[in-house]
């Protein structure tokens, strides 16, 4: 069957290992669409992402690169599909707004499963979208209760990843260890600049020239998981820290935006606290 | 005598205020070239710059401004003329070849009056000039030792602001104490992010898709003064930490050049912490 | 009554004129909020934008602003309110659907009154938000058959501006003079490169770095109206012209939500074929 | 002898071609320290940079290549060395002084063999850092003897590129000619707006909100060359046209600067009027 797959590997470094792998795509007669590679030589890693069509069999042309492979390589052999997320919100339409959007024009590579929001703000506009809304409110209960009820409504849906679209809340280890490398989030300044509570009024009170937004992965660590894709915008005198933050709505969700499409297109590779993309 | 100067008014903001300084102006059938204003309304201050032309008297001018403005004001009426500076410096040709190349065509809007360095690098490069060099190595001798022998020398010159072009010594609350608001600085970060030393690797080590730098007024708390300008450039994966301190050279030079270029045009208020930049 | 207004001044530049206004202002114990002015020395030529507060009458200020004003003048006291606005579109949803989303989260400082397209492929987006949708479909018509029937029906609205959130179709004269300085489009290239159709085809052909999108003001040049905002974004050899069609989409919609936001709020002067903008 | 190269392959893309290139380098025992490919679909052609270090004979090594690859690929393995240029210039200090200073500290990757003029406007600049000039003057001579003189004096010298500093005049298809691919020039606008005289008075003139810089190889087509990079500022209605071109010096010199360290690191393929640049 004539196919494309893209191929993602992510092991220690190691001499030949362009040659077996692309020997490998040669001896199966296949095209080299796309190619981009790699090395970290301080940490002698090698990371690549390959796009290959031909005819051949996926669970064949695996294992095939299975044996080649270093040993603990991470490998992946993967069928473009639409990805599947659940998005975690709280009061702000915009960054949800623009994923709305772009998946109404068939422009997310991706289906919205379900948002869910710890208030009823947006559940109107998620509606208008025909798309599954859960409020679940977070007052009166502790932070590990309503992590518990917001886990089981996830779970209750089939995904790839969690997007956090501006979601107001703090997630404890307890979540992100659940989700490992699945969980993105847009913090609303350039870190680590203002890392914390309310950026733009830090950003305000320190005087800055420049706002800006990054997209990351989310650990243990709050605003220091690896960075994805980040803006920024001119800023002046002129813009109290509200005005900052209205304009700052833009960056943060074109930086969201950029960063799903690397994501949702198998481009990222996490590399320590780090981010590859291709 | 048909003149044009700067008037830079900087007092708490009074109902009036407009009317009463565009009357001065109008009393003396002067033409209002530009006018900037800004009212920080959180803190009630009130910020002008007005370029006039007619034929007046400047110190008559002045006075009269003086009269009707309230209490406190701080109010300039400056004739624009070619400021002088002193420039510090390290190792790192960048930012002081900028400096030079501007100076050299005119385009600097100040003279150059020494280059003091604390290692003997760039003695041929500013040589090349005809601009006085001084070298005052700092090995062997206390910080304060230092810093004695290095103001000794900005004080034989006439100067109206010392230009930190990557001199990458910190410096004692008593230097800054001396010349208050007459330090400018260029730190290689987009601070506050990477506060502190060889921000490059640190901005490595955290993979920042965005690296930048800053030019600020230096106050007593380092990396932490006034922010007169910044800039930032995208990075990536490719880059080790030596490839951003090169690529970010660039970025260090133009935003120290954008800086002094306002600076020197008088276009700078210092309010608290922060810049008004006109 | 206490309430607040813009006042917008564009005349023949003269001496005294702040003196004049500020006096206006002074007279009737306002406050000056905000105060931006620019001239043009070479054409002569004044521009102010000034919000007042007080108790005050606002036809009273109105009259007294023009007695002192210069003959010629064009002046405006205005009092903030939500704007209204008719868009027209075709296919794409990107530019309609932003503006969609800040106006269903109260951030677009305007009504939208409906939206016009020549297909029916955006009707279900814009009845999910509850706003008119009309289409007028081209074909088998005339341009000015055409025109005609958008004009009817932008007609039956009431509006301050007219949208072309990626409208496709090329305005006759007669479309553009019935509405002058009313018409704001989105175009898909930095003016003035790549003039025309299919800039994105246009910029992948000539290997452009950097690719953008322009909003201006419609007049009857095609695409040599009045500049409003413009903005840009890198592109490099691996982007085929969907690629940059695609990316370029974030630019588009940010740049015409930026130019709206300025529109909308008074800050624009049309100048000649420029703009000024506060 | 451990060493390591650049080898650089553009030649019709082909089922195999980085397999049969990686099994040269893997029988040789080399180490892939960077790769980077591109394949052009529409045009079928096919691009790599690699670079391998290793115990291995040059020569030996290209024939190997040249053996593998198509017929009509150019290929080349590099020993990367400094380059050599030769600059021409006009009276603009900005371009040049930025790479003078770049020269001096090192960082160029290249020598400068002779900066040539048609002023001496530029000629102390020069000398300071003891560098042949030389000034070829245009006055009363045809633009053919002119040329005809700069080209004999840079062919008394060595040079792999001819960079042109903000060189003011239009060449021939003579000129270009000679020299395929080796002219780089800095054009002081976002091509291709603007393309002929006096850029920064037509942006002015057309209210532009963005101006910008473009490098590009030169052609016998003025303005039409292959564009290696480009960067734009923003600008206002504040600024006349002298101001823009004085903002825009900055954005060229930078420009210019990181074409040549893509040019002299040879990371740059012409493809067409085109460029890929790794």
């Amino acid at each position: 069957m004539e196919q494309r797959v893209r191929v993602l590997i992510d092991c220690e470094d190691a001499k030949g290992l362009v040659y077996k792998i692309s020997k490998v795509f040669y001896d199966r007669d296949l095209n080299i669409d796309s190619n981009r590679e790699f090395v970290d030589k301080e940490q002698n890693k090698f990371f690549m992402r390959t796009v290959v069509s031909g005819s051949f069999d996926v669970l064949e042309l695996e294992s095939a690169l299975k044996e080649i492979a270093p040993t603990n390589a991470r490998l992946k052999v993967i069928v473009p599909k639409r990805k599947k997320i659940v998005i975690l919100a709280t009061k702000e339409s915009h960054a949800l707004g623009d994923i709305l959007i772009r998946h109404e024009a068939g422009e997310l590579n991706a289906d919205i499963e379900a948002v869910i929001a710890n208030h009823d703000t947006l559940e109107c506009l998620v509606r208008r979208f025909d798309i599954p809304f859960f409020c679940v409110p977070a007052k009166d209960i502790s932070r590990e209760e309503h992590e518990e009820q917001v886990m089981k409504l996830i779970d209750k849906h089939e995904f790839d990843y969690i997007v956090l679209a501006k979601y107001m809340r703090i997630l404890t280890s307890t979540f992100v260890s659940v989700y490992p490398r699945q969980i993105i989030n847009i913090h609303h300044s350039f870190l680590p600049a203002f890392i914390g509570a309310n950026p733009y009024k830090q950003a305000f009170k320190r005087g800055v020239k420049i706002i800006g937004a990054t997209a990351h992965f989310v650990t243990d660590d709050l605003d220091e998981g690896p960075i994805i894709a980040q803006d920024v915008i001119p800023v002046n005198h002129r813009l109290e820290w509200r005005d900052m933050q209205s304009a700052g709505r833009d960056v943060e969700k074109i930086v969201l935006s950029r960063a799903l499409n690397f994501v949702l297109n198998d481009r990222v590779f996490v590399h320590g606290n780090k981010t590859i993309v291709f």
